[in-house]
């Protein structure tokens, strides 16, 4: 086996099967397709996750993946900056931007809390918030983590460490998603849904 | 849209949805684990990239991905040299070596005859295997293309471009694949497994 593969080929394997979602398999799918790919993927790909490191930074302000700090959704003046949306990663900032529904600032905690993983506040930015807050005072945080169990306790966290600030907390409503089917809701989606009822 | 996202992350994520089986929501959960990987995996990835292309070329007698040419498994003098396995990628060289049954030659064709796809018999290396079998007179060439449609049309076209060189030219058993269910086989699987039923 050993001597089957070129070096370089079973190294690229080993290194992509280390991606999540991605098995052996996979991995060695993706290594002989960029072997073959003639249009130079591979030294792309190599160049772009050359930058990746040296071309981004984390903005001082809301802590998301940017070319400079601060980021352009921080340093723009048509966002409203005194609406303040916490979210877990990066990835959260783009799906709420996706939506063309928010158009104030964001916060990007980089995590959840889940001891159990040893994730605590220290882990996260959270202490940035804190201080953003007090210093900033906005008039909203939206605390936009996931509806999860690690999201629901670092949201109950932060709204602990924000009460007394004055600022106005508010959680992502939560309840049936469009497209559902009221009968394949689970109970907790379900009486969610019904708590937060609203009159029409 | 275009401002949320640096565009070192935008430029990542670009690159990996063109990989097969990588749609755009997968390439950008990948992009944001590498951001976030501690331990230098996208910097590793990019060496390994890099190498891919630099650290590897084709065997010359038998076009499997190697490191120097001839390759090892060519240039062993254990395993005989007068069987030549013909396959269609070098990730097949890799599963019947997996297997440990076969210790002869190999001949790699990159591909297998496609004309829909514009895969005539000169994109392959079936010259390269007519010639290398009137130089070397091997006493069998198995034939171990795909059992699909394009795998089949070029095992026959192969066979027809040796006819006539005297060599014995064999093809993989079809039949029921092991732990499988007679049930459940399809109708061409099954009569192949009773054409080529064998004594007991």
């Amino acid at each position: 086996m050993a001597q089957t593969l070129a070096r370089p080929v079973a190294n690229l394997i080993e290194l992509l099967s280390r991606l999540p979602g991605v098995g052996p398999k996979t991995a060695s799918r993706l290594t002989f397709y960029l072997l073959r790919e003639p249009n130079g993927l591979a030294e792309a790909l190599a160049a772009a996750l050359g930058a990746l490191g040296t071309g981004t930074v984390l903005c001082e302000r809301c802590f998301n993946v940017a070319e400079q700090s601060p980021c352009p959704l921080c340093a723009d003046p048509a966002r409203d900056q005194t609406l303040i949306c916490v979210v877990e990663e990066p990835m959260d900032v783009l799906a709420i931007e996706r939506t063309g529904a928010y158009r104030g600032a964001y916060h990007v905690l980089h995590g959840a809390l889940s001891p159990i993983d040893g994730v605590y506040p220290e882990k996260l930015k959270i202490a940035e918030l804190v201080a953003r807050v007090q210093a900033a005072a906005p008039r909203e945080v939206i605390l936009a983590t996931n509806p999860s169990l690690e999201g629901e306790n670092t949201a109950a966290y932060i709204h602990q460490q924000l009460a007394g600030s004055g600022v106005q907390i508010t959680r992502l409503a939560r309840g049936l998603p469009m497209g559902g089917d009221l009968e394949y809701a689970d109970e907790v989606t379900l009486s969610r849904a019904l708590e937060g009822r609203r009159s029409m």
